[in-house]
């Protein structure tokens, strides 16, 4: 099923990402005598390449009732074997053609990964039983979080964007100096406790905290809360892929869109960095440590009140900048279907940086860009502070 | 998945019919010491009884990924089994009180064998496969259809409503008489052939046989054939539940609106006949016969060209009446839960008799009146004529 | 301004009634050499007939800020005195055939100068300001209303449609007998008062009064009384062409919808009546008296204490019935434009009868017929019950 | 009437303007004894400020057929009174205070002159006679526009921001530097002829132009062309002030969208400028001239073929740039009603630069900020180049 457009139903996930491998030229291109699995898989499974061809449409995918959930896995084995095939009758000439594909392919399986938990998550949050995708129960780091500091960043020039030797997206190329002015980031991000704080002291019903639009959202949706968060008997629960759960005042605030993030920090007498700052904050203080999907608690957890420095970086939660995810300077789209992956999107939408509880540890890197519009919700995000 | 609000899912249907005989006070009112399935069912599977209490929406059901298909069958295995219990105990004072509630209950989930094979085959004509439902191919009974003629029944004072010992719905009494001139009724049902004339001399683009709203259904829906017909290398095809089939000019024309069924008879020269004109003919011409879902064909079958006399008044396709579904003199609806069966959608709709090719055949009598808004369609529902 | 899409411009009546004397044949075919006033007017101010050609939607009228109000004045006269011209030089062949169009055009204008009431009233009552239309206050006949009594129909065959010798519309013939059992209708119309003892008893609360469309109407609108009302520091007021007035309780209800007068019927113990009741009580009781548009009270009077017998069956309000509006049995379309002006609205309308206090005396008869959809609430709709 | 939400009646901005002066604590403040004109007023008339209490919704503007437009003369006329009377006897301690609400309300009241025109323009466009608002012909500069040539501009370090003592919007501050590389931009804006070859190359038809909610919104709305063109005999004509007129390939093109100026740049093998880029280019370049709402030829001019150099940047049309309107570094808003002049709209919007010719050519700057979103047309907005 599928209960808003952004979600899809689970066993298309499935589907799309060994569709990715049997299109953009990998099977069908390098490998001898490939045959597709299904003739009409390239039409189901396709997500958003106008260059691969005709497609279900995005708000469709629920029609696809069949083919059922065994022939998926029977179609991913196919793709799997014959990948593994290809890489080991490769020719010298086409490693450096196929590998930067490959590494795309397998990037993109890790933003599927991702994106399997919050769309099961919202799935399931839409059932009545509210059921949990996992009964383990999530096991927080420590009973109190760290206290809130602000870290200076020095003024001065950064490099900005990807320069290193490994993988990265096309978005976080087009590497150019900004100028920046000092300026403080929190050291951790803002907590459910906080984030109560603002919403007891009416936060949701004072309009001077809010951007216009996030303001007639509220008022449209009857928001007071973050999304999953349910009230009963006058005390805050807040859906999890455990169940529902009271509200833990030291785990970082999760699930608010752009425009809470945003009121919060006016609220606050703060504001969000800019996706620049975070990245030159992150060449400053060299963070370490966060909570990503290898830890399986699928929660952002609590900063370790032990430590000091700039905590939650990564992992935990993706945290909102007020930057519009825009190309960088010199940025270029890739001909075909791969220069739909990334540039086509740069419009309406704001940046997110350093990943969730949702998010594989080594997929993430400091200059990795994230982008949502600013209504969203159901992604694993949160907010970290500057100071003005 | 619920690609529109009419069609439920069919895991829903399951549960919904078994709900049906544990609420309405038959397990919790009669069996001593019943314990419900689960206390979320009344909830999750209440379809539209204000009576019972709050319930998930009706566009929501797809919501209910959970429970999973064998724990409703296990639901309805436990329904089943203290049914059984109860009629094997029943004291001889509840028989009266229980068994018209035990009736309804049955012809409820006959009600719903129907809705799973209408639903069935419009959610799967939604995916892009189109599979079939039943691969057994359809056999039709001729080759040709019966000549169309018209049959003549006499004006005067005909008994409307039933009058018999048996089961019937609350909505077929209010017997009365009703004075009709004398009129002449089609000798079967308008085939696929006689409607491709009608589409084949532009009924789709002339506004002169349309009602204004169904005209306005035409152009904004951009219709140009029944529900599920298709036009592939300028042949037109239709989808059914064997997959996709060329059309079979001998057989009634099905899943057409209102709308389409009184702009053909306006094509025709003729019109659609009242649901007292229907009912008349029916005590007039004793027809017989009839293509039942009891055959397992699944498709309207062509009238039999051996045949006289009135054909295919029952079974094969729904047949559109020029009445609205009123309540008949001196209906009223029954206390409670019960009474929101039928008397609350009296508005707005239109009357349909004499059941179809997925209707049971023991399931309809010739004062059965069903009832749906003229610009349905995924029903099977057909088209017979009256001459002016 | 066109704050729905039920309600035009007051220009554009102005200019359509004119249209209609232009258009269906009369001047362009009966006046030798005549000119259209402009030639695009044929577009601008066609309401809903295909037959003339295309139009401006009926939902952008308000885009018509030109021609200025003078202009349409003008063409207003142009067209008057080319009619009357007309007239004065008729040859009397053409006689028979233009007269009835004629009158048509002039009974049509009667129908937009009640529309042009309905439609002004509410455009003023979306204005904050809340502006009167016309100053003088209402004159209230009594101060009591007449006690409400329920009167005998006896049972048999009626004759139902027009039979006379001056104008009808088309959906007035067709005339049939019907065969009635007997019934007791109410001696006037539904008070504010009597509503209101529905309203305090939590009629807009309870599901059980309504047609589940109605409910759901309720529910999605947050209804809890008659269009125009409005509750001020706990007191019931609703707007009228007078401005914002006290309710009194003595005045027939009125702005309510089918829904709406179906609810009360429920709540009361008693039902509406089917239009053929209506028209059979009309014959029986003949009625007089009547509150019109030619009083210029503009709003519906209190019944005569004084009085016995059938009041208020025309005038006041329109009084919906429990009947759709569908073809009398015969019934056929004339050929052309005008076979556009009532048939093909005969699906998904209930009929109302006996005219309001907007309607002009001499426009009603007995079996006239008025149908709008159940939802509509914005002409003067009122209750009149019969007894079970 | 008001067609669609972004354009106000006319009438509304004529008593919006006057209404600003009026509450902003003007004349309430200190003009003592001051009467507002009307006690509904201040309701009806103002737009966004929360800060100023309840306020008719924006898409409700049309429902104030009330106050006639004589009666919105005279309150103008009322509040111009009352300020010159404030203005002749000011306490010299309160001219400081004064002043800048006073040139505040000036400058808004500019803005609402471009915004009267071009909402009478999309007011008249909508009707069907497309009348002329100007009926004097537009005089175009030359016959053929300078050809198109791009100029360089320095890479560095930049000042962005107001840093004059006249006045400047809230958004203008926050002066700050930043680091741009070196970049091309073209000489003058693109034209009709140059946009055509666009289209004619099939522009609106090949996705790979186009950011993929631009490419959605062409394909909803089958986008063809810029606003107010209309294909007529296999010609292009497009609506202006002055009526329908025939395509001037010389003009800068206008009425485009951010999306369709970014797919024309894309197409060109170009990209837009940032406003960064944009107030960089002006400080280099010192441009002069430009058409305004002053020379009342209401049309963009063809660039001047005599001329080298930047020309156009001011005038003409709006340019849209590819940079959010985001708070630049040090933003923040102002206490009070005046603080949501700006600040609250800095999100999903776009920047552009440079004024109209709609625009009084007093109120314009190098630093001026006005953003609408990337799917507006309605505004003279149009495009000029950077390279890559």
């Amino acid at each position: 099923m599928q209960p808003m457009v952004d979600v899809s139903p689970p066993k298309w996930h499935l589907a799309h990402t060994s569709w990715f491998f049997e299109n953009f030229f990998l099977l069908s291109a390098y490998l001898p005598n490939y045959q597709p699995f299904h003739p009409d898989y390239s039409y189901l499974f396709n997500s958003y390449y106008n260059s691969v061809g005709n497609r279900v449409q995005r708000n469709q995918r629920s029609t696809l009732t069949r083919p059922p959930l065994r022939e998926i896995y029977t179609y991913r084995q196919h793709v799997d074997t014959h990948l593994n095939q290809l890489l080991q009758n490769l020719d010298k000439d086409d490693v450096s053609e196929l590998m930067p594909l490959l590494e795309l392919g397998l990037q993109h399986e890790q933003q599927h990964q991702e994106l399997l938990l919050t769309d099961i998550k919202y799935i399931l949050s839409t059932n009545p039983l509210m059921p949990a995708y996992q009964t383990k129960p999530i096991k927080n780091a420590e009973e109190s979080a760290a206290k809130a500091t602000f870290l200076s960043v020095p003024g001065g020039i950064y490099r900005i964007g990807y320069t290193g030797e490994e993988f990265c997206f096309d978005n976080e190329l087009g590497v150019h100096e900004v100028l920046l002015p000092e300026f403080k980031i929190m050291n951790r991000l803002v907590t459910n406790g906080e984030y109560l704080a603002f919403m007891q002291d009416g936060g949701y019903t004072d309009f001077r905290h809010w951007l216009d639009e996030g303001w007639a959202m509220v008022q449209q949706q009857h928001l007071e809360a973050p999304l999953y968060w349910v009230k009963q008997d006058n005390q805050w629960f807040r859906y999890t892929l455990h169940g529902l759960e009271e509200i833990n005042p030291h785990e970082p605030v999760c699930h608010v869109s752009f425009y809470e993030a945003d009121a919060y920090a006016n609220w606050a007498g703060k504001r969000l960095l800019t996706e620049f700052e975070w990245e030159a904050a992150s060449q400053v203080y060299l963070p370490g440590g966060g909570n990503f999907v290898d830890s399986n608690m699928l929660e952002p957890q609590p900063a370790l009140a032990s430590e000091t420095g700039l905590q939650q970086l990564f992992g935990d939660t993706w945290e909102w900048t007020y930057s519009a995810y825009h190309p960088y300077p010199g940025f270029s789209k890739a001909p075909g279907a791969i220069g739909e992956y990334n540039g086509k999107f740069m419009v309406n939408q704001m940046v997110l940086r350093g990943g969730s509880c949702a998010t594989p540890a080594n997929h993430i890197r400091p200059t990795y860009r994230n982008f949502f519009h600013p209504d969203k919700r159901w992604q694993f995000s949160g907010i970290r502070l500057a100071s003005k």
